[in-house]
């Protein structure tokens, strides 16, 4: 039986029809988590089960000189989802809890939200009405925060919430809300001449600004959601405004067709977590040649959480079904992980 | 008074609504000419003027440690134009004429084009009624050469066009036809930490099978115009088609929106030819720092062509004054290139 969840009407195309880029975050704001290990072991976060060989094995058979499985370096492209699988999406997705908190910053700024939903019902903490106004609402409240301004000016609100954000229930910065196992993994697969993208159903400029920081992969490695933006010369300085109408939505059967359009190459490798990777994994596994799909399942609710077939956020159905079929390898996050956070 | 012109009515825009990618051609039937120079003088084909002394001056500012206008290597962006920036866009644009070619090609298929236009026109070699036709027309020949079929399929029918086609003055395959300074300039510009991408007017899929042979550009490092497609499972297999509908349209203001969307970084050089550049000159150049913008002014009709601000292809007039205004290099085909093509 479904669990009841409130936000059960808001899935993740609703909350994010929005979102940005630019560079990366002042060195002296945030630790750099995008480091690997320095023992022998690559992966010392993972514990030597199926699931960790799948992943050495994979990797031996695409590097080895003369194997029959051998991948030049230049193919040896890999596409990791982001929330949920490089890091925490419960109990909201991040740029949500972002949307929300800028709703209440601008809200001096807009006196009219008071009366008007969906802004009420975040300003009186109301989410039952917030999830009931759906993905609608969901997409008010996104080109209310996440548009009007320059890229710019979105890349420094990003920047900064980034340094006073808390998780609710870790209380800590979100970036240390990564998983270790796969900062060591995107890390390892480098180390390997892998180069490794993010193909995230969040917004591209969301991202952006903490990605390399993160997980040490660049922002023009990072595919995302997206909304449209449009150049002017304003006092002879070149900007791109930002606009409230969607340009794209990198999920489902976006993946694919963002990975296509922004890399132009098939990946041989794709990590996700939930139904919206499916695509993305089925794109990159079965079209012949050597592969590797895998799913992170949350099982974890101590040190994380447990979730799959009944949440709004991170929904793991159809994908896990198809994991048993194609041989995708299933990470058990309880069993697998020896470590889920680098705090732990 | 402008030179009268049987394109005409067809600008950049109409032609090229759509277009495609993936990986590279196979290294057996085109020759690698991405080369750079093996002599002391990475620019042997640039003669010493000031247009060459800008380059190196610029490139020694940001390379040199410790000097004030360095840059970080991985902030060292440079974006260029293809179609008459590297490579020859007269009389008509490579992607012009593979469509044409493309619509001769499918004649036998579709019957009904002997009394349709624009079809009819292409097929009895009726320039004036083709340009006559505008965009709608170059956008109906596009969408029914370009789409219709999935990635994989386009992108081999692109791979053999390259491999047969001829350039209808130097009888060349259009791969021969790109400017040896400005594959010199890729070099170089790589040899110093650069990221070189293409940024493009034409299509991404049309540029991505020659890209790394011709300019040692990866297709990921390739930006263009693109038309929709959609993933699909076909009989197990995944496939994306595409689509007769236009995605997006890198050219003008669009560049900036595709180098923010596609990079997430500033460029800090920008190579042009014509008014489509205008915008990414202006956003690379115009928002402070250190950077390098530079123009291609065809001035050549002996060895190449002589055009500026009266063509349909490449017409470069606003960007020519703005070249003056901000202090853009602007290069001399004639006076600043020893060399135009390698077989010369």
């Amino acid at each position: 039986m479904p669990k009841p969840c409130i936000f059960s009407g808001i899935s993740r195309r609703g909350l994010i029809g929005a979102l940005t880029l630019l560079p990366a975050l002042s060195e002296s704001l945030l630790p750099s988590r995008a480091q690997g290990a320095a023992s022998g072991d690559p992966l010392p976060s993972w514990n030597g089960g199926a699931a960790k060989r799948s992943i050495t094995n994979f990797v031996d058979r695409v590097t080895r000189e003369g194997s029959a499985d051998f991948v030049p370096a230049a193919a040896r492209i890999a596409t990791f989802d982001n929330d949920g699988t490089l890091w925490v999406e419960h109990p909201v997705y991040a740029q949500m809890a972002f949307a929300l908190d800028r709703v209440k910053a601008l809200a001096p700024l807009h006196p009219e939200w008071k009366d008007k939903q969906p802004f009420k019902a975040v300003l009186e903490g109301d989410m039952k009405t917030l999830a009931a106004s759906g993905e609608h609402g969901m997409a008010e409240l996104v080109m209310a925060t996440h548009a009007g301004m320059t890229t710019e000016e979105f890349e420094k609100i990003v920047r900064d919430w980034f340094v006073t954000a808390r998780h609710p229930r870790f209380k800590r910065p979100y970036i240390e809300l990564s998983y270790q196992p796969m900062i060591e993994l995107l890390a390892y697969l480098r180390a390997n001449g892998f180069k490794t993208y993010i193909v995230s159903g969040g917004g591209i400029e969301f991202m952006r600004p903490i990605s390399e920081r993160v997980y040490g992969v660049p922002p023009e490695q990072v595919i995302g959601s997206s909304i449209k933006t449009r150049f002017e010369m304003r006092d002879g300085r070149p900007e791109l405004l930002r606009l409230p109408e969607v340009n794209f939505i990198n999920d489902k059967g976006g993946k694919p067709v963002g990975i296509n359009e922004f890399i132009g190459r098939r990946p041989i490798a794709a990590f996700g977590n939930s139904d919206g990777d499916l695509e993305m994994l089925q794109w990159t596994t079965l079209a012949g040649g050597v592969s590797l799909g895998l799913i992170v399942h949350h099982t974890d609710a101590v040190r994380e959480y447990a979730y799959d077939r009944d949440t709004s956020f991170g929904r793991l159905d159809k994908a896990l079904d198809a994991a048993a079929i194609n041989k995708w390898t299933v990470v058990d996050m309880k069993d697998d992980w020896n470590r889920v956070f680098a705090f732990q």
